[in-house]
């Protein structure tokens, strides 16, 4: 779906928690940036742990179908501490990673002025890691035998195939190429974890050959996490597997500004299934329903979804409100989820 | 081995690149602290790139049948970029800790008094994390299909046994114990890896039951990298599995100080085999040979090591000597190598 087809028919699923209270607050800054003759379509699902208790389902075939006759997907977050560990998370949130093959997970970090870190120094941090979506120790491959004996073994299985890397490989050399300084970071653990790590290896040196103007390089997992608190500035792209590009993004968020203003898209480049844009909090139970949840990081990820959608000018005004929203902060006493939304819907119109 | 054997018979291996200098500094330390009558009697071997190159080995049966027969062994750094990634790592440096059935890596992490840190704020960071050794993603399970074919698949198995965990596991709870906030976090991802996660969460709760002054909580690994940069106070104990210790110490590493001063020590607690002490830095072949690299963490790793063979007294007047000389460090010009060994001689000696 492009710009040119003037709907934008999106779903939302607002989840658990402050998802709700931040899904609403993206609502009303997307509605105030779209141009007049867009129209905005939106439908409402109700996936996440009120559901699951309810009814006992995640996501059911029928609600694939119906999602994917949309054209994105806007996510708050889905988790609560009633449901058992890993229910939602492989029932909904992976499940439809996969069976809508979101295969490049974007997490851009940039560290905006005026912005706390807890890094010293206020470093110059901008760079977006491009995280594999469906492959890797998140395919669920593995088991459990002689559960809960003394001699139980629990296996999981990272599954790489050419195939999935090489499209991701691919699509993070088209975005080092397409920024200033061009230069995309391989992050892996070859050393130890030799098969996945031959196979990254090999189609990262292939996919560079037909990107020369891009500049490489190679760093250990391990040694990335010291990077980010040390060195932050010297990344540009990075591209990693799905379980190294999940911690270190809750990293680069962390020296960023924090996970209150991490935007993050699921993206399916293809266009055959709808891209997901979400923020990388989690649901935060703790300060649900009280208007406390900065819904900064699910405005970012609005402008990823226009940006996805090829709404490049608003998806610039969004980042921009937020750049100057956020740098009028310091010393100011701190507003409801509804002020901050308010504040960045009348700067997106404005 | 105990102390009262009054014998210490070590095994150095020196490796690669600044092991060399730090090792010799880490010794010279060894020397001067141990009481007169204890005999250090110390075997060299030249594992590493260099006999790599001469003659293709890494480890043999034999090696490790003399490595056997030590109390203890001192490792600098193993790695050369002439070598090609994993060779030495899985040939030699995993190989070692499997042989030597070291399921205790344990590496504590303290910001000293003067100590220069990436954070803002000089934050009280005094944890330990304990790090499974021998299973996990790091037991080389796993294979390669279609190798350079466009049809490859790659995996990497997660190996996790009751018997491994619990006992691990149960290391971390004593030390939590004997610590004075007698906290210990388990750091998963249970919610991805639901069949390690499960099997690490379970135990973890029923070795809890028989520790019941230790108190206990429960961070995702991705989560956690997130407090070690905004509240690294909140640890005290880690216990994690051999993957996610690996990333995470790194990470603790760099906002305590740095690799410089990161020592760690590969255990085998039940004494069947030796245990090994090293510097949590690699080769560094950049610097190698020029006397600029902190010998600190390998004389740290010398007071783990030391500890560990019964010489708690010897241990603690390495630990002040460090911090000491950590302390007197700022404005002070950069001193070499064997300078910064040399005084810690004379404090431990003093
Ligand atoms: C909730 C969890 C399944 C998820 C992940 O591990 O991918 C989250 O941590 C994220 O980064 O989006
Ligand atoms: C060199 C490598 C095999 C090793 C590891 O991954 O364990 C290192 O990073 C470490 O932490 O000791």
């Amino acid at each position: 779906m492009s710009a040119s087809s003037r709907t934008l028919n999106l779903a939302v699923i607002p989840g658990d928690g402050i998802g709700q209270e931040v899904v609403a607050e993206g609502l009303k800054v997307l509605s105030a940036v779209l141009p007049q003759d867009v129209k905005l379509e939106t439908k409402e699902y109700d996936f996440g742990a009120k559901r699951y208790h309810d009814t006992g389902e995640t996501l059911t075939d029928a609600d694939l179908d119906a999602l994917k006759r949309h054209d994105a997907i806007l996510l708050g977050a889905i988790g609560d501490p009633s449901v058992p560990s890993g229910v939602l998370e492989r029932g909904f949130l992976l499940k439809l990673r996969f069976a809508f093959d979101h295969h490049v997970n974007l997490r851009p970090s940039k560290l905006l002025p005026g912005v706390d870190t807890p890094l010293k120094g206020q470093p110059a941090i901008d760079f977006v890691v491009v995280r594999e979506g469906t492959e890797g120790p998140y395919t669920g491959n593995g088991g459990t035998i002689r559960k809960g004996t003394e001699h139980e073994v629990a296996t999981e299985v990272s599954v790489n195939t050419a195939f999935g890397v090489e499209r991701v490989v691919r699509d993070a050399f088209a975005r080092a190429q397409a920024r200033p300084r061009k230069k995309l970071t391989l992050v892996h653990k070859n050393n130890v974890l030799t098969f996945a790590g031959h196979l990254w290896t090999n189609i990262f040196t292939k996919v560079a050959a037909e990107f020369p103007e891009v500049g490489t390089d190679y760093i250990h997992v391990d040694a990335a996490t010291i990077y980010l608190v040390t060195d932050p500035g010297r990344f540009d792209v990075i591209v990693t597997d799905n379980l190294f590009g999940d911690i270190i993004t809750d990293l680069a968020a962390a020296v960023s500004g924090g996970i209150g203003v991490a935007a993050s898209g699921n993206i399916n480049p293809s266009g055959e299934f709808p891209s997901m844009f979400e923020p990388v909090h989690g649901s935060a139970p703790d300060i649900a329903g009280q208007g406390k949840a900065d819904p900064t990081a699910t405005v970012l990820s609005v402008a990823l979804l226009l940006r996805h959608l090829g709404y490049e000018t608003e998806a610039a005004r969004i980042d921009e409100a937020v750049s100057a929203d956020l740098a009028e902060r310091t010393g100011k006493p701190a507003r409801s989820t509804s002020e901050i939304g308010d504040a960045l819907s009348v700067r997106v119109a404005g």
